[in-house]
C-alpha cells in the first residue's frame, strides 16, 4: 500500500470523510487514491481560498473536520484567509499540503518555498511526515490535534515520494478527548458573581448550541444578568423558539452602552472582547473601567455543561425566554439593508443554514430574522473577506438536507467567487443573495471614522465597485449557476422563494443602490 | 504630516509610481494619501492575487517596482502565490502590508496574525515600521532592498498607527547600486571553456535582453557552443530580427537531449537548471554526468556586459544569428494547440507583451511565434498558477503603448479571473486568448506520469472542469470587459485581428474539445 492511501485510509477511519481539494502533480497520489478509498469524498474547487472555506463552513455544521489537499506553498498561501477564519472559529480541520519529494527539494525547484512557517501563522499543530511507514500515523495525530483547544487547523506537509512509496500503513484512529471540565470551584464562585444587571454573560463558541442559550437565558431570567453573544460567532442557533440574544457590537462606541454598568465580564466560551481595529483618538479597550474579566470556559472546555450547572445553582425551576415567531411584514419598493433583511427572514426555509458576510448591507438581519424559522448562523470570524460563499458551499456538503441561504455582499463575493462553480458540480442546494451596492460600502464608512481629512476623490475611487458595475448573474451563470438580477423588494421575495423551493444553488443579485 | 503621506511621497521619489491595491481598514490613511501625492497611481484590485501578480508584471516590463498594498495576513496570503512568481522572476516589488495600531495588537483582535513569518516564505527583506518619524526612511530602504539581488521582494509592514500619526518625514532615495560585476578572471576562464558544443550556456534574467541573446548568439556561432534559454524565464526578447534560443524543457528526460555531451554548463543570469517536480523511478537530475556546472553570472550580477566581454574575446566580427520574419499560413479548421500557435503568430502586433500561461495547450507558441513581430514573453516563473491575467493586467500599465496578448489556460485563469475587471476599469489594451478545454490538462498528463496505478475514475473527476463547464464569455461580460467565443482556427484569427486592433481590453473564449 502506498503512502498516500494509507493516509487517505487513516482520514476516513478517523471520521474525516470529505475532502476539498486543489491538487497539483506533487498530490497526484492523493487524488489516486479516491478509488482505493472510495469512503472519501473528493470536492473539487477552483481556488483554493474556497477549498479552506468549505472546510470551515463543514466543520462548524459537522462539527469534525474535513480534510483539504493544497498544492506547495503558493496553495497554501491562496487558502491561508479562509483558514485563518477557520481558526478564529475554532474549526477542527485538517491540511494536507503536497510538497517536493524529499530527495529532490535540494535542487530548489520552481514550487520550492518554506511551507512550514506559514503554515504557522495558521495552525495549532503543523508536522511534516518523513516517511511513508509513518504518514498514517501522522494523519491520524493530525486529526486528533485538529479537535484539540476547542477546534484548530492541523497542517500536515506530505513530500512526493512520502505519498508514492509503497510501504504505507494506515493508523487507528487517536482517541479525541472530550471537552475538558471547568473547575467546580470556579464555577461555584462564578455563580456568587451573577448576581444582577451588573455582571455580563460573554457567550461563545459552544455556548451559541440551543442547549447553551436555553441555560444562558434561564440563568439571565432569574438573576438579571445580561447576556451578550460575541461579535462574530463561528455557529449561532437562532430563530423562533430559541432565546435571542444580542451580539456585541462591532465599532468600540457601539459596545460602550452595551457593556455600561458591568462590574464582571464571565467569558463563557468566548475570548475577551475586542475591538476589529483602533482608531485615531478613540478607544480601543472595550471593557469598561471597573469591570473584571472572568475567563470561566475557554473554547476547548465544556461551555454547555457550565451553563447547565449555572442555571441549574440559580435558575432551577424558571424557564428560557424564548423568541415567539415573527416574521415581518412583506417587504415592499426599494431594496434597502431593511427590505433586503425582512425579505429574507420572511423567505428563511425550516432548518435552515444563514451564511452572513453582507457586511453593511446586512446590519438589519439580526433583528428581522430573530424571530423567523428557526436556523443556524454563520458569521465571518476573522475579518478575512471571500468566506461566505465558500462556508456555504461547505455546510451543505455537511448538511445536504438543510437549505442554505448565504446573504454576501459584492466586493467580498469577488475574493471568492470560483465556490458557485463547486456549488452547481455538487448541486449544492445553496440560495446566494448577491448583495450588488457597487462599493466597498464599509471602508467608505471606515475612511470618514479613521478621521482622514482633504480632498478624497482619489482615495474614493479605490473603494468603488461602480466602473464597471460587476454583473453577478453573468458571473454566475458562467460558472453554472442559475441566477436572476432584482430591482425591487417584492421581486426580491418572489425569487427567494423560488429559489429556496427547487433544489441546487441559486443566485439572485439584489441591487441595492445608492 | 502623516506617517502616509510620508511613505507615499518616499515611495514616488524613489520612482515607486504606481500602487496596485486591496486596502482595508487598516490602510485607510494610505488610500487617504493618494490625494495628497497624486504622482502615485493607484490602481484597484478585486483581489490580492491580481494585485502582487499585476505589481510582478509591471516590474518584468518597467524594470523598477510597483508598490502593492495589502491588508494583514489574510491580504498577504491572498497575494502570496503570485509574490512566490515575483520572487522566482527576480522581480523587483514593494509589498506594503497594513497591520493593527502598534497598542492594539495586545487584544489580539480578529484580523491579528504573525504576518512576518508568512513575509518570509517570498521576501528577502521584511521590517515592520516602529514610528511614524521613520516610516519614510523605511520606505526608502524597501525600495532599495527591492532592486537587490537582482530584484526580490521587499515587504513593509505598516502599523495603522504608524501610518495616522503626524510627524511623518519623507525620506530621500536610497541609491540603488548598479548591477555589480563579474570577476575578470572568471569570464577570461570561462572563455577558455566555451570551445565548442560540449559547452552549453545557460541563459537566463537579464542576459534574455536584446543585447544579451545577440552576444550570446555571437559567441555561440563563432565557438560551437550550444545555448539555451531557462525553462521559464521572467521576461525574454523573440522574434523576427531577434536570436531564437530554445527554452530548457519542462519534462527531465527532455532536458537529457538538450544537454546532452554537454561537459560544462555555464549559468549566465540562470539558476542551476532544476526539474519542476521528482517522479517516481525516473532521474531528477538534469545536470548530465561529467558535466561540471559554472556559475559565472548570477541574478544581480552584470551578465550582459559579461556576454559583451565573451562576445569581443570569442566572436570579434561574427554576427549574430537571427530569425527572419515568418508567420504561419492562416491557420484552418479545429482549435488545436498547433491552430492556437499559429494565429496567434499571425496576429500578433508589432511589439507586443506576450503573456504565456496556456500551460499544455501552449505547447505550439514557441515555435509558432519565433520569426512573429518582435515581442516581449513574459512566462510563469514559479509554477504557481494564476499568474497570466494579472501579469498581462500590470504589463499593461506599465507599458501603456505596447499591446499585450495573454494566452492563458481556462483552469490557471479561474484562480485570478477578477484581474479582467482591473483591466476593463484601466481601460487597458489587454486581449485575453482563452483556452477552455475543461480540464486541468497538464494533471491529466501528470496522473500518467507519476505511475499512479489502478481505477482512476474518481481520480480523473477531480482533473476536469467539464461539468459544468464554464463560460469564459459570460465571466468577462461580468466583469466589464467584451468577450466573444471561436469554435474555428479562421473565427480565432478573425477575432484576434478584431481585439488587437480595437483599444481597451478583449477577451476571446478558444474552445479546445477533446
Amino acid at each position: 500500500m502506498i503512502g498516500a492511501v494509507a493516509l487517505v485510509s487513516t482520514l476516513v477511519d478517523s471520521g474525516v470523510e470529505v475532502c476539498f481539494m486543489n491538487p497539483g502533480t506533487s498530490e497526484m497520489h492523493f487524488v489516486q487514491s479516491l478509488d482505493a478509498v472510495p469512503a472519501m469524498r473528493g470536492v473539487l474547487t477552483l481556488f483554493e481560498g474556497v477549498a479552506t472555506g468549505a472546510a470551515d463552513g463543514y466543520a462548524r455544521l459537522a462539527g469534525r473536520p474535513a480534510a483539504v489537499l493544497l498544492h506547495l506553498g503558493p496553495g497554501l498561501g491562496n487558502g491561508l484567509a479562509n483558514l485563518h477564519n477557520a481558526r478564529r472559529a475554532h474549526s477542527p480541520l485538517v491540511c494536507v499540503v503536497g510538497a517536493q519529494a524529499t530527495y529532490h527539494a535540494r535542487f530548489d525547484p520552481p514550487l520550492q518555498s518554506d511551507i512550514e512557517t506559514v503554515a504557522h501563522n495558521v495552525a495549532g499543530w503543523v508536522e511534516t511526515s518523513g516517511h511513508e511507514r509513518e504518514v498514517g500515523s501522522d494523519a491520524a495525530r493530525a486529526v486528533a490535534a485538529a479537535h484539540e483547544h476547542g477546534g484548530q487547523v492541523a497542517v500536515l506537509v506530505l513530500p512526493a515520494d512520502v505519498s508514492w512509496n509503497d510501504g504505507g500503513v494506515p493508523a487507528a484512529p487517536v482517541e479525541v478527548p472530550d471537552a475538558s471540565a471547568v473547575d467546580p470551584a470556579a464555577v461555584a464562585a462564578a455563580a456568587e458573581r451573577i448576581t444582577g444587571a451588573s455582571c455580563v454573560l460573554l457567550l461563545g463558541g459552544r455556548a451559541l448550541s440551543e442547549r447553551g442559550l436555553r441555560a444562558a437565558s434561564r440563568i439571565a431570567a432569574a438573576t438579571g444578568a445580561r447576556l451578550l453573544v460575541e461579535c462574530f460567532p463561528a455557529r449561532l442557533e437562532r430563530g423562533a423558539g430559541l432565546p435571542d440574544v444580542e451580539r456585541v457590537a462591532y465599532l468600540a462606541e457601539r459596545v460602550a452602552p452595551q457593556l455600561a454598568g458591568a462590574t464582571d465580564l464571565v467569558l463563557l466560551g468566548a475570548p475577551p472582547p475586542a475591538a476589529f481595529f483602533a482608531y485615531p483618538g478613540r478607544p480601543d479597550d472595550l471593557v469598561p473601567d471597573g469591570c473584571t474579566v472572568h475567563p470561566l470556559a475557554a473554547p476547548g472546555q465544556d461551555v454547555e455543561a457550565v451553563l447547565d450547572e449555572l442555571a441549574d445553582r440559580l435558575a432551577s425551576g424558571v424557564e428560557p425566554v424564548v423568541t415567539a415567531p415573527a416574521t415581518p411584514p412583506a417587504p415592499t419598493g426599494a431594496l434597502t439593508p431593511q427590505t433586503l433583511a425582512d425579505a429574507v427572514a420572511l423567505t428563511l426555509p425550516e432548518n435552515a443554514v444563514l451564511v452572513d458576510e453582507a457586511i453593511t448591507a446586512g446590519g438589519r438581519l439580526p433583528a428581522s430574522t430573530a424571530g423567523a424559522a428557526r436556523h443556524t448562523l454563520l458569521t465571518l470570524t476573522g475579518g478575512a473577506i471571500g468566506q461566505g460563499l465558500p462556508a456555504a458551499t461547505g455546510a451543505a456538503v455537511a448538511a445536504p438536507h438543510r437549505p442554505v441561504v448565504c446573504v454576501q455582499a459584492d466586493g467580498s463575493a469577488m475574493y471568492t467567487v470560483q465556490a458557485l462553480w463547486t456549488q452547481a458540480r455538487e448541486q449544492l442546494d445553496v440560495t446566494t443573495v448577491l448583495v450588488n451596492n457597487a462599493s466597498y460600502a464599509i471602508l467608505r464608512a471606515e475612511l470618514d471614522r479613521v478621521g482622514a481629512e482633504g480632498p478624497r476623490e482619489r482615495a474614493q475611487a479605490m473603494l468603488s465597485l461602480a466602473d464597471p458595475e460587476l454583473d453577478f448573474v453573468a458571473l454566475a451563470t458562467g460558472t453554472g449557476v442559475p441566477a436572476v438580477r432584482v430591482e425591487t423588494a417584492e421581486d426580491l421575495v418572489r425569487e427567494l422563494r423560488r429559489a429556496v423551493t427547487e433544489p441546487g444553488p441559486h443566485l439572485v443579485e439584489v441591487m441595492m443602490r445608492g
